[in-house]
Protein backbone atom coordinates (compact mmCIF):
# COMPACT_ATOMS: atom_id res chain seq x y z
CA UNK A 1 0.00 0.00 0.00
CA UNK A 2 1.32 3.10 -0.50
CA UNK A 3 1.19 5.56 2.15
CA UNK A 4 2.62 8.26 1.81
CA UNK A 5 0.27 11.68 1.49
CA UNK A 6 -0.01 12.74 -2.28
CA UNK A 7 1.29 16.06 -0.94
CA UNK A 8 4.40 14.29 0.57
CA UNK A 9 4.96 12.31 -2.73
CA UNK A 10 4.94 15.18 -4.50
CA UNK A 11 7.58 17.49 -2.74
CA UNK A 12 9.75 14.06 -2.76
CA UNK A 13 9.09 14.19 -6.21
CA UNK A 14 10.31 18.04 -6.70
CA UNK A 15 13.46 16.98 -4.91
CA UNK A 16 14.12 14.18 -6.49
CA UNK A 17 14.44 16.45 -9.81
CA UNK A 18 17.32 18.05 -8.44
CA UNK A 19 20.94 17.37 -9.67
CA UNK A 20 22.40 14.88 -7.41
CA UNK A 21 19.89 14.30 -5.66
CA UNK A 22 18.61 10.20 -5.59
CA UNK A 23 15.19 9.30 -4.44
CA UNK A 24 16.84 8.64 -1.19
CA UNK A 25 18.02 11.93 -0.39
CA UNK A 26 14.61 13.02 -1.93
CA UNK A 27 12.51 11.63 0.97
CA UNK A 28 14.52 12.41 3.71
CA UNK A 29 14.83 16.24 2.68
CA UNK A 30 10.78 16.57 2.28
CA UNK A 31 10.27 14.62 5.70
CA UNK A 32 12.72 16.73 7.12
CA UNK A 33 10.45 19.53 5.56
CA UNK A 34 7.39 18.58 7.60
CA UNK A 35 9.43 19.32 10.79
CA UNK A 36 9.90 22.71 9.97
CA UNK A 37 8.20 25.66 11.36
CA UNK A 38 5.30 27.66 8.63
CA UNK A 39 7.68 30.57 8.60
CA UNK A 40 10.60 28.27 7.97
CA UNK A 41 8.87 26.83 5.02
CA UNK A 42 7.48 30.20 4.01
CA UNK A 43 10.62 32.01 3.62
CA UNK A 44 12.20 28.86 1.23
CA UNK A 45 9.24 28.74 -1.32
CA UNK A 46 9.51 32.53 -0.88
CA UNK A 47 13.23 33.12 -1.74
CA UNK A 48 12.67 30.07 -4.30
CA UNK A 49 10.33 32.32 -6.27
CA UNK A 50 12.73 35.50 -5.61
CA UNK A 51 15.53 34.46 -6.51
CA UNK A 52 13.94 33.10 -9.83
CA UNK A 53 12.15 36.34 -10.51
CA UNK A 54 14.84 38.58 -9.68
CA UNK A 55 17.95 37.38 -10.23
CA UNK A 56 18.65 37.50 -14.27
CA UNK A 57 22.08 37.79 -16.56
CA UNK A 58 24.01 41.36 -16.44
CA UNK A 59 23.61 42.71 -19.85
CA UNK A 60 27.13 43.78 -20.25
CA UNK A 61 28.96 40.57 -19.02
CA UNK A 62 26.11 37.95 -18.32
CA UNK A 63 26.96 37.12 -14.83
CA UNK A 64 24.02 36.72 -12.34
CA UNK A 65 22.39 39.61 -10.84
CA UNK A 66 19.79 40.72 -9.46
CA UNK A 67 20.55 44.94 -9.93
CA UNK A 68 20.28 46.74 -13.62
CA UNK A 69 23.99 45.98 -13.53
CA UNK A 70 26.05 43.44 -11.82
CA UNK A 71 28.68 44.76 -8.94
CA UNK A 72 31.81 43.70 -11.07
CA UNK A 73 30.57 45.54 -13.73
CA UNK A 74 29.51 48.89 -11.87
CA UNK A 75 32.19 48.93 -9.63
CA UNK A 76 35.48 47.79 -11.81
CA UNK A 77 34.20 49.88 -15.31
CA UNK A 78 37.31 50.70 -16.85
CA UNK A 79 39.31 47.77 -15.90
CA UNK A 80 41.49 46.55 -18.93
CA UNK A 81 41.70 43.28 -18.19
CA UNK A 82 38.83 40.61 -18.47
CA UNK A 83 38.60 37.02 -17.58
CA UNK A 84 36.11 34.53 -19.86
CA UNK A 85 34.55 32.18 -18.06
CA UNK A 86 31.73 29.21 -19.02
CA UNK A 87 29.23 30.01 -16.21
CA UNK A 88 28.13 32.54 -13.73
CA UNK A 89 28.61 30.58 -11.13
CA UNK A 90 32.94 30.09 -12.18
CA UNK A 91 33.59 33.59 -11.35
CA UNK A 92 33.60 32.47 -7.42
CA UNK A 93 36.53 30.93 -7.34
CA UNK A 94 38.64 34.13 -8.53
CA UNK A 95 36.41 36.95 -6.03
CA UNK A 96 37.83 33.89 -3.16
CA UNK A 97 41.12 33.72 -4.25
CA UNK A 98 41.24 37.85 -4.27
CA UNK A 99 44.45 37.71 -6.87
CA UNK A 100 41.82 39.23 -9.57
CA UNK A 101 40.83 42.82 -9.82
CA UNK A 102 39.59 42.99 -13.60
CA UNK A 103 36.17 42.32 -15.51
CA UNK A 104 34.43 38.97 -16.50
CA UNK A 105 32.49 37.87 -19.41
CA UNK A 106 30.38 34.49 -18.63
CA UNK A 107 30.18 32.47 -22.41
CA UNK A 108 27.31 30.44 -21.68
CA UNK A 109 28.78 27.50 -22.00
CA UNK A 110 31.54 26.45 -24.74
CA UNK A 111 31.23 25.22 -28.62
CA UNK A 112 30.17 21.31 -28.14
CA UNK A 113 28.53 20.12 -31.75
CA UNK A 114 27.91 16.93 -30.59
CA UNK A 115 25.47 18.68 -27.62
CA UNK A 116 24.09 21.61 -30.28
CA UNK A 117 25.94 23.97 -28.88
CA UNK A 118 27.88 26.27 -31.54
CA UNK A 119 29.23 29.06 -32.22
CA UNK A 120 26.18 31.46 -32.09
CA UNK A 121 24.68 29.65 -29.36
CA UNK A 122 27.20 31.50 -26.78
CA UNK A 123 28.20 35.53 -26.71
CA UNK A 124 30.79 35.43 -28.60
CA UNK A 125 30.36 38.66 -30.49
CA UNK A 126 29.30 40.28 -27.76
CA UNK A 127 32.46 39.21 -25.92
CA UNK A 128 34.65 40.40 -28.91
CA UNK A 129 32.47 43.76 -29.24
CA UNK A 130 33.22 44.44 -25.50
CA UNK A 131 36.36 43.87 -25.84
CA UNK A 132 36.82 46.30 -28.72
CA UNK A 133 34.60 48.94 -27.62
CA UNK A 134 36.32 49.07 -23.87
CA UNK A 135 39.92 49.06 -24.89
CA UNK A 136 40.71 45.74 -23.38
CA UNK A 137 44.14 45.27 -22.95
CA UNK A 138 44.72 41.63 -21.43
CA UNK A 139 41.89 38.97 -21.92
CA UNK A 140 42.09 35.56 -19.83
CA UNK A 141 41.02 32.47 -20.83
CA UNK A 142 39.40 30.41 -17.85
CA UNK A 143 37.29 27.99 -19.82
CA UNK A 144 37.58 24.07 -18.11
CA UNK A 145 40.05 22.09 -19.53
CA UNK A 146 38.07 19.94 -22.47
CA UNK A 147 38.42 19.41 -25.55
CA UNK A 148 35.74 21.35 -26.21
CA UNK A 149 36.76 24.22 -24.44
CA UNK A 150 40.42 24.21 -25.89
CA UNK A 151 38.91 24.72 -29.20
CA UNK A 152 36.70 27.39 -27.85
CA UNK A 153 39.53 29.52 -26.52
CA UNK A 154 41.22 28.70 -29.90
CA UNK A 155 37.93 30.23 -31.91
CA UNK A 156 38.15 33.21 -29.42
CA UNK A 157 41.72 33.47 -30.75
CA UNK A 158 40.86 34.09 -33.81
CA UNK A 159 38.41 36.18 -33.15
CA UNK A 160 40.86 38.58 -32.08
CA UNK A 161 43.36 38.55 -34.47
CA UNK A 162 44.89 41.64 -35.42
CA UNK A 163 43.97 43.48 -32.63
CA UNK A 164 46.34 44.55 -30.18
CA UNK A 165 44.68 42.23 -26.98
CA UNK A 166 46.95 39.93 -25.21
CA UNK A 167 45.08 36.73 -24.86
CA UNK A 168 46.44 34.28 -21.65
CA UNK A 169 45.09 31.14 -20.68
CA UNK A 170 45.27 29.92 -16.78
CA UNK A 171 48.49 27.69 -15.72
CA UNK A 172 47.45 23.59 -16.00
CA UNK A 173 49.53 21.76 -13.59
CA UNK A 174 49.45 19.92 -10.57
CA UNK A 175 47.13 21.51 -7.65
CA UNK A 176 47.89 22.32 -4.09
CA UNK A 177 47.97 19.25 -1.84
CA UNK A 178 47.79 16.69 -4.12
CA UNK A 179 49.83 13.32 -4.17
CA UNK A 180 51.97 13.33 -7.08
CA UNK A 181 51.32 9.28 -6.91
CA UNK A 182 47.23 10.03 -7.55
CA UNK A 183 48.10 12.58 -10.64
CA UNK A 184 46.38 11.53 -13.92
CA UNK A 185 48.17 11.09 -16.77
CA UNK A 186 47.10 14.55 -18.74
CA UNK A 187 47.80 16.91 -15.13
CA UNK A 188 51.12 15.49 -15.02
CA UNK A 189 51.52 16.15 -18.59
CA UNK A 190 50.57 19.61 -18.66
CA UNK A 191 52.77 20.29 -15.61
CA UNK A 192 55.72 19.02 -17.01
CA UNK A 193 54.85 20.70 -20.72
CA UNK A 194 54.59 23.73 -18.47
CA UNK A 195 57.68 23.36 -16.07
CA UNK A 196 59.15 26.53 -15.21
CA UNK A 197 62.61 27.97 -14.34
CA UNK A 198 63.46 27.79 -10.76
CA UNK B 1 34.56 41.01 -3.61
CA UNK B 2 31.03 39.43 -2.59
CA UNK B 3 29.98 38.60 -6.62
CA UNK B 4 26.71 37.04 -5.31
CA UNK B 5 23.20 38.02 -6.15
CA UNK B 6 21.23 38.71 -2.59
CA UNK B 7 18.36 36.90 -3.86
CA UNK B 8 20.63 34.65 -5.04
CA UNK B 9 22.60 33.88 -1.56
CA UNK B 10 19.27 33.53 0.33
CA UNK B 11 18.54 30.83 -1.87
CA UNK B 12 21.83 29.26 -1.12
CA UNK B 13 21.23 30.03 2.82
CA UNK B 14 17.88 28.26 2.37
CA UNK B 15 19.11 25.05 0.93
CA UNK B 16 22.61 24.93 2.82
CA UNK B 17 19.74 24.57 6.02
CA UNK B 18 18.57 21.37 4.87
CA UNK B 19 20.58 18.11 6.42
CA UNK B 20 22.97 16.68 4.52
CA UNK B 21 23.33 19.74 2.07
CA UNK B 22 26.18 21.72 2.57
CA UNK B 23 27.53 25.01 1.11
CA UNK B 24 29.26 23.66 -2.01
CA UNK B 25 25.84 21.26 -2.70
CA UNK B 26 23.44 24.15 -1.78
CA UNK B 27 24.70 26.88 -3.89
CA UNK B 28 24.94 23.54 -6.62
CA UNK B 29 21.26 23.61 -6.18
CA UNK B 30 20.55 27.34 -6.00
CA UNK B 31 22.31 28.14 -9.84
CA UNK B 32 20.73 25.22 -11.13
CA UNK B 33 17.09 26.50 -10.29
CA UNK B 34 18.43 29.85 -11.97
CA UNK B 35 18.24 27.44 -15.17
CA UNK B 36 15.01 26.15 -14.58
CA UNK B 37 11.82 27.54 -15.76
CA UNK B 38 8.94 29.70 -14.17
CA UNK B 39 6.78 27.25 -13.99
CA UNK B 40 8.88 24.48 -12.96
CA UNK B 41 9.89 26.87 -9.72
CA UNK B 42 6.75 27.89 -8.96
CA UNK B 43 5.36 24.34 -8.69
CA UNK B 44 8.63 23.39 -6.13
CA UNK B 45 7.72 26.55 -4.41
CA UNK B 46 4.06 25.26 -3.94
CA UNK B 47 4.45 21.83 -3.15
CA UNK B 48 6.76 22.71 -0.50
CA UNK B 49 3.95 25.18 1.44
CA UNK B 50 1.08 22.87 0.25
CA UNK B 51 2.73 19.47 1.75
CA UNK B 52 3.45 21.95 4.68
CA UNK B 53 0.11 22.58 5.13
CA UNK B 54 -1.86 19.80 4.43
CA UNK B 55 0.07 17.12 6.17
CA UNK B 56 -0.47 16.47 9.59
CA UNK B 57 -0.01 13.28 12.31
CA UNK B 58 -2.99 10.81 11.73
CA UNK B 59 -4.86 11.26 14.63
CA UNK B 60 -4.73 7.70 15.12
CA UNK B 61 -1.66 6.54 14.72
CA UNK B 62 0.52 9.57 14.15
CA UNK B 63 1.91 8.89 10.44
CA UNK B 64 1.78 11.61 7.99
CA UNK B 65 -1.43 11.98 5.99
CA UNK B 66 -3.46 14.62 4.34
CA UNK B 67 -6.97 13.11 4.81
CA UNK B 68 -8.54 13.46 8.27
CA UNK B 69 -6.91 9.74 8.79
CA UNK B 70 -3.85 7.85 7.39
CA UNK B 71 -4.75 5.24 4.52
CA UNK B 72 -3.57 2.90 7.13
CA UNK B 73 -5.57 3.08 10.03
CA UNK B 74 -8.47 3.65 7.57
CA UNK B 75 -8.47 0.76 5.04
CA UNK B 76 -7.18 -1.79 7.39
CA UNK B 77 -9.74 -0.34 10.50
CA UNK B 78 -10.12 -3.92 12.65
CA UNK B 79 -7.05 -5.44 12.35
CA UNK B 80 -5.60 -6.70 15.43
CA UNK B 81 -1.91 -6.69 15.31
CA UNK B 82 -0.26 -3.13 15.20
CA UNK B 83 3.60 -1.89 14.92
CA UNK B 84 5.09 0.16 16.78
CA UNK B 85 8.17 2.66 14.72
CA UNK B 86 9.75 5.67 15.92
CA UNK B 87 8.90 8.08 12.97
CA UNK B 88 6.55 8.32 9.63
CA UNK B 89 8.68 7.71 7.59
CA UNK B 90 9.83 3.90 9.17
CA UNK B 91 6.36 2.54 7.48
CA UNK B 92 7.64 2.49 4.02
CA UNK B 93 10.13 -0.16 4.38
CA UNK B 94 7.35 -2.48 5.74
CA UNK B 95 4.74 -1.30 3.08
CA UNK B 96 7.44 -1.50 0.40
CA UNK B 97 8.48 -5.43 1.43
CA UNK B 98 4.70 -6.41 1.54
CA UNK B 99 4.89 -8.78 4.02
CA UNK B 100 2.65 -7.02 7.04
CA UNK B 101 -0.42 -5.98 6.62
CA UNK B 102 -1.21 -4.85 10.29
CA UNK B 103 -1.82 -1.39 11.73
CA UNK B 104 1.20 0.74 12.75
CA UNK B 105 1.55 3.78 15.50
CA UNK B 106 4.31 6.20 15.61
CA UNK B 107 5.46 6.77 18.91
CA UNK B 108 7.71 9.61 17.84
CA UNK B 109 10.72 9.11 19.00
CA UNK B 110 12.45 7.00 21.46
CA UNK B 111 13.46 7.68 25.58
CA UNK B 112 16.59 9.87 25.59
CA UNK B 113 17.24 11.87 28.94
CA UNK B 114 20.31 13.09 27.27
CA UNK B 115 17.85 15.06 24.25
CA UNK B 116 15.56 15.73 27.00
CA UNK B 117 13.00 13.61 25.72
CA UNK B 118 10.99 11.75 28.39
CA UNK B 119 7.97 9.14 28.35
CA UNK B 120 5.92 12.46 28.12
CA UNK B 121 7.22 13.43 25.11
CA UNK B 122 6.18 10.36 23.40
CA UNK B 123 2.80 8.84 22.65
CA UNK B 124 2.97 6.04 24.93
CA UNK B 125 -0.25 6.67 27.00
CA UNK B 126 -2.08 6.92 23.23
CA UNK B 127 -0.59 3.33 21.92
CA UNK B 128 -1.66 1.77 25.35
CA UNK B 129 -5.33 3.13 24.75
CA UNK B 130 -5.18 1.60 21.45
CA UNK B 131 -3.66 -1.45 22.33
CA UNK B 132 -6.24 -1.92 25.05
CA UNK B 133 -9.80 -0.30 23.33
CA UNK B 134 -9.36 -1.49 20.09
CA UNK B 135 -8.30 -5.40 21.51
CA UNK B 136 -4.92 -5.55 19.99
CA UNK B 137 -3.19 -9.17 19.99
CA UNK B 138 -0.13 -8.57 18.78
CA UNK B 139 2.03 -5.32 19.11
CA UNK B 140 5.39 -5.52 16.99
CA UNK B 141 8.11 -3.53 18.41
CA UNK B 142 9.97 -1.77 15.22
CA UNK B 143 12.31 0.75 17.13
CA UNK B 144 15.52 1.45 15.98
CA UNK B 145 18.71 -0.54 17.57
CA UNK B 146 20.16 2.21 20.26
CA UNK B 147 20.23 1.91 23.83
CA UNK B 148 17.53 3.76 24.65
CA UNK B 149 15.13 2.19 21.90
CA UNK B 150 15.45 -1.15 24.06
CA UNK B 151 14.63 1.00 26.73
CA UNK B 152 12.14 2.32 25.18
CA UNK B 153 10.87 -1.09 24.17
CA UNK B 154 11.46 -2.34 28.01
CA UNK B 155 8.44 0.25 29.24
CA UNK B 156 6.10 -0.26 26.52
CA UNK B 157 6.56 -4.15 27.42
CA UNK B 158 5.75 -3.00 30.89
CA UNK B 159 3.25 -0.77 30.05
CA UNK B 160 1.04 -3.66 28.75
CA UNK B 161 1.94 -6.35 31.80
CA UNK B 162 -1.09 -7.68 32.76
CA UNK B 163 -2.78 -7.82 29.32
CA UNK B 164 -2.68 -10.39 26.93
CA UNK B 165 -1.06 -8.50 24.05
CA UNK B 166 1.53 -10.56 22.70
CA UNK B 167 4.73 -8.36 22.42
CA UNK B 168 6.93 -9.07 19.84
CA UNK B 169 10.25 -7.10 17.97
CA UNK B 170 11.89 -7.74 14.86
CA UNK B 171 15.05 -10.16 14.25
CA UNK B 172 18.40 -8.98 14.53
CA UNK B 173 21.07 -10.57 12.70
CA UNK B 174 23.09 -10.50 9.70
CA UNK B 175 21.25 -8.53 7.03
CA UNK B 176 20.43 -9.75 3.19
CA UNK B 177 23.59 -9.28 1.16
CA UNK B 178 25.94 -8.42 3.45
CA UNK B 179 29.41 -9.73 3.79
CA UNK B 180 30.36 -11.82 6.83
CA UNK B 181 33.77 -10.22 7.18
CA UNK B 182 32.72 -7.07 7.23
CA UNK B 183 29.67 -7.20 10.17
CA UNK B 184 30.29 -5.59 13.45
CA UNK B 185 30.77 -7.13 16.58
CA UNK B 186 27.03 -5.97 17.81
CA UNK B 187 25.28 -7.35 14.67
CA UNK B 188 27.19 -10.58 15.01
CA UNK B 189 26.40 -11.16 18.95
CA UNK B 190 22.97 -10.87 18.17
CA UNK B 191 22.75 -12.83 14.94
CA UNK B 192 24.37 -15.80 17.10
CA UNK B 193 22.44 -15.17 20.07
CA UNK B 194 19.33 -15.09 18.10
CA UNK B 195 20.90 -17.89 15.80
CA UNK B 196 17.56 -20.79 15.07
CA UNK B 197 17.65 -24.19 14.35
CA UNK B 198 17.55 -25.48 10.86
Amino acid sequence: MNVEPQSLEALIAEFSSLPGIGQKTARRLAYHMLTRSKNDIERFATSLTYASEMVHPCPHCHAYTDQECCSVCSERAGAKVICVVEKSSDIIPFERSGIYRGLYFVLGGVISPLDGIGPENLHLAQLVERVKSENIEELVLALGSSPEADSTALMIDRMLTGTNVKRTRLARGIPMGSDLEFVDEVTMLRAFEGRVNL
